[in-house]
């Protein structure tokens, strides 16, 4: 009956100041909310790390004494394990502000049932429930929201995840963008898992499940204001299977990550800060469709920092790796997986090894590459 | 390890026409979301019970077979029930809207979390964990931010649940307001309650916690635009702790429910319809502050069908009502509880006795009275 709670940022950390991350406001355009601070990179750091972690940390610890509950929160921006009684959930939640709210292999309804019943797969758990918000705007057509609750509906039944709790608002014309979405799921970990972002060692394996960047090319194409002509369509799909069988065939595994916001560069470098551990990742091991290639050459983009909303990293022991590329390639929705590097002994840093022989340096996505993806 | 989902809309019910609301899309002004489809009554049962719940129950009779997670949710627009394993968990979701984001006696951020703890407290839960969604606008001053994240830690601490897991995005200039916050809980049910908006029988005792309107009142003021000139302050507050004494005081409470968008009347109705009984209330029962009496005669607003955030409803047996009227009594937060009517024979019906001893029936709330009010 003891309460403890354990998250990422450290107590007594200045407000607007978190962990390697200066915020020092108000200075300029640092004063306002700017689009890159939705960017899943360095912006968006500055405001979960710097504003939310030590604010609601400190809440949490002053909040939890005599609780029958175990939080060990790892991060404000993933999921929550949450102990209650003998259960180990998984929480997690996302809102979906995607532009265009249709896309070539998806929709923002499908998107959001994937994207929570995927973090909660991230956390090693199977997605047991959701809850649906929504936030209309007036002047939203009917027949447009039916079209989403369809695709909504649809998306539930498909990954087994039913919906069972909702809540439903207006807002003023101008004051949204037709609906935006926010689902928020529990899963149960039964599998004797320890999945952390520290727990990244030297020798490990970096796999991924699939070809990168496909979502957000497609979502760029379906702007249409970049007269982007491609085939590509979103990757948008449940992981949840996939992430299953990668925990049975490699139980040690590290940590599961979706590369969204941000992309695989984004996440790695989380991880090797979180692990204190280097991350070599070879580029002509990285699989890229050729659509997505040529149109993140077409664009100046690297596909290494463009978001998936189908995919995810597992980073896992040597003695390992065999078994969990042998379970993703035996899917046919893992079937392009493949290991893309190793880790290294740090300091914290990710490395890549381009195709020509060079070695670059990858960091966090800094500013505003890609608004409203997901 | 089997699976049953029961919702409270029958499966098979045609798309958009739900249990006696009838929908009849497309047509003129029905086609498009209108403010009024936000405000908790009729118009906001046309979109949950005529499009969200026959699209959704049916995913989720799809979704569970298999499944180890018996899903009892009772309606989409409160809080689920969930088994998993031994627990018997609350689960609720709600996004806050509300214009201005600052008003006396509260502000939007710690209403988003007295307005979830409050939810799970309706279903008989202990509240242990909240997440945390942020939908900011492009432009929003970084310093208003903070007070609004302060404003959350604090109401955490204070109400002793931690929020464990987030998600920031960010919109363009123009495409929202600021702000908008989902919080998503998970509680705990311990006690042996069995709470149900169908369990209502006649004879049972109608309870509310305390003066109503107040937040309502004070929303409209701060609003400016009425040239409103009152001192009531919301009541937004968690009223979790004088739930579960009233739990423990009654513990064959029917049912608990906090009178939101749509006011006390609406609530009444939505119960008096899902238990087939009729509800009789005494109009000069019910408690209402002399100034959100003024500004109600003022705007021609009855209190009944203005929003709380800090109060409740109880149908209690006429056993137990002295025993919850009592032990809500005790409490400096519930000093002015009141038993403000009874529960009669069917057919389903809210009638309310006025001061003066005439009868006169009470419906849902319908069209736009207070859009944004949470």
């Amino acid at each position: 009956m003891t309460a403890s709670t354990d998250m990422r940022a450290s107590n007594g950390v200045a407000r607007l100041r978190g962990g390697g991350i200066a915020c020092p406001l108000p200075i300029d355009d640092r004063a306002v909310v700017q689009m890159a601070h939705g960017g899943g990179g360095t912006k968006t750091a500055e405001i979960i790390e710097g504003m939310l972690l030590p604010a609601l940390t400190e809440a949490a610890v002053a909040a939890t004494p005599g609780q029958d509950c175990r939080v060990q929160a790892g991060e404000l921006s993933d999921g929550a394990i949450v102990q209650v009684g003998d259960e180990r959930l998984a929480f997690s939640t996302d809102s979906f502000v995607v532009s265009p709210r249709f896309f070539p292999g998806g929709d923002i309804g499908s998107l959001a049932i994937h994207g929570t019943v995927n973090d909660l797969a991230m956390c090693g758990a199977v997605p047991l429930t959701l809850s649906l918000a929504l936030v209309l705007e007036e002047g939203l057509e009917m027949a447009e929201l039916q079209r989403i609750v369809d695709s909504i509906a649809a998306a539930s039944a498909a990954v087994g995840v039913p919906v069972t709790t909702g809540d439903t608002k207006v807002v003023d014309r101008g004051k949204g963008d037709g609906v935006y979405i926010n689902t928020t799921g529990i899963g149960r970990i039964t599998a004797p898992v320890d999945l952390s972002p520290s727990n990244c060692r030297p020798g490990d394996a970096i796999l991924v499940s699939g070809p990168i960047g496909d979502h957000g090319v497609a979502i760029m194409a379906a702007r249409g204001g970049l007269h982007l002509d491609t085939d590509v369509v979103s990757d948008s799909a449940s992981v949840v299977d996939l992430a299953m069988a990668v925990l049975t065939a490699a139980p040690n595994t590290r940590v599961l990550r979706d590369p969204t916001r941000g992309g695989v560069a984004t996440v790695l470098c989380e991880l090797a800060d979180a692990s204190s551990v280097a991350f070599d990742v070879d580029e002509h091991h990285v699989p890229v469709r050729p659509g997505v290639r040529a149109a993140c050459e077409l664009l100046g983009l690297d596909p290494l920092y463009v978001a998936c909303e189908g995919r995810f990293l597992a980073i896992v022991p040597p003695e390992e790796a065999d078994a969990a590329l042998a379970a993703m390639q035996s899917r046919a929705d893992g079937a392009a997986a493949a290991v893309i590097g190793e880790v290294a002994q740090g300091p914290a840093h990710v490395v890549l090894r381009t195709a020509i022989g060079s070695r670059r340096r990858l960091t966090r996505l800094s500013g505003e590459q890609l608004p409203r993806i997901c």
